[in-house]
């Protein structure tokens, strides 16, 4: 089955694709590989968590919003790699595997449950992408991150053609 | 213009080319892609900033301190990338494109513009590169940094030839 | 000398590759890159340190944390390298050379040593390697890692062939 109709099949829809603040954009493309910028749990605008894990936010809050990013991600890979950048579904259908994940957790002192938050990034991909979708992955603390998110998540993945 | 103009008429100087410190190199290339180690805000050999924002050191100073950090990226670049290794501009015009920038900011718990620090080293970027600056970024907190410094941040790019 | 036996040589034996948890891989290929998942310093099952440098855990104790998790990146790439996959030394002998490390290491406020902890893991690459094992390295602070670790350390190799 394609990654878009796994998409599709899983119910999920894309999000507008977050746009990148400033100067930076929200994908870059070198030779086969596309780097997406980090991004944060928003959700029509809006960020599904935010502060430390597990004083502000439980673990399972958090994986959910790092499945946010996730999905964010994909909305911007979709989007980049769409023939006519109009976001479509079939962009995904040109990942040819999801390559590394690095994910950070704002997190409490001796909080050490990173894995578990990051598997919300990393089971959307194996849903999406399947056998492909399985990636190098590092997960770590972070004191604080931008506008207070939760979560960030980068994404690095092979494209065809 | 050719990025080693834009750079001098920006009036930038090229500062010396940080040397790593023991077992690690300021860049290694595999294929066209040079990544640049994590640098740190060393202006004349003292670091411009040390300490978290905005505790020790306010927004505006630690994009400073991030822009420096770029500006010593962009030495090792030069240096690596010019004809003799003498550290001269044209090493520059060799980049096709910066690609990827992370960038991590000490924090104070609770310290959310990682994303405006950070613009000090993107916005190097695109003075000096133009279209060609603009990257994909993953702006993070941390709780300390190498030697004190308030940020540190590597680059990597597509290079030419 | 090839690397096998320049690991050989120090007396070092590849521990067991440390399995992935959950939906991501322990190494992830694309072109000639390998991109390596964050390791811990796990040595016969257990962490070799947990908590901050330095309230809980010597710089000189999680240096050593840290060439542990370099050598269980070494099995890794030696298991995914190895022609039969059964994780022999002469995959070791298809890198080309070490890109990249990323090293985050569990700090209290006010650590500013992380590259000498770095250095456990950039040390052991040069002295398997040699001049190949020279690689580009980001280090930084975390205020806390999986499991409690006090070290994690990810790697990025080009690979022959």
């Amino acid at each position: 089955m394609l990654p878009s109709a796994r998409f599709a099949a899983l119910g999920l829809a894309l999000p507008t694709p977050p746009k990148a603040v400033a100067a930076y954009i929200p994908a870059c493309r070198t030779g086969n590989l596309l780097y997406v910028s980090g991004q944060l749990p928003f959700d029509s605008g809006k960020l599904l968590a935010t502060g430390p894990v597990p004083s502000a936010v439980t673990v399972d809050a958090a994986k959910a919003a790092a499945r946010q990013c996730g999905l964010n991600a994909l909305a911007i890979i979709a989007d980049t790699l769409s023939a006519g950048g109009g976001g479509g579904l079939q962009g995904l259908d040109r990942v040819a595997r999801v390559v590394r994940l690095g994910v950070f957790v704002c997190s409490d002192a001796g909080f050490i449950q990173q894995p578990q938050v990051a598997n919300g990034a990393s089971e959307l991909m194996e849903q999406v992408f399947g056998e492909a979708g399985r990636h190098a992955r590092a997960a770590v603390g972070s004191i604080a991150l931008p506008l207070g998110a939760t979560v960030e998540v980068e994404v690095l993945v092979e494209v065809t053609g």
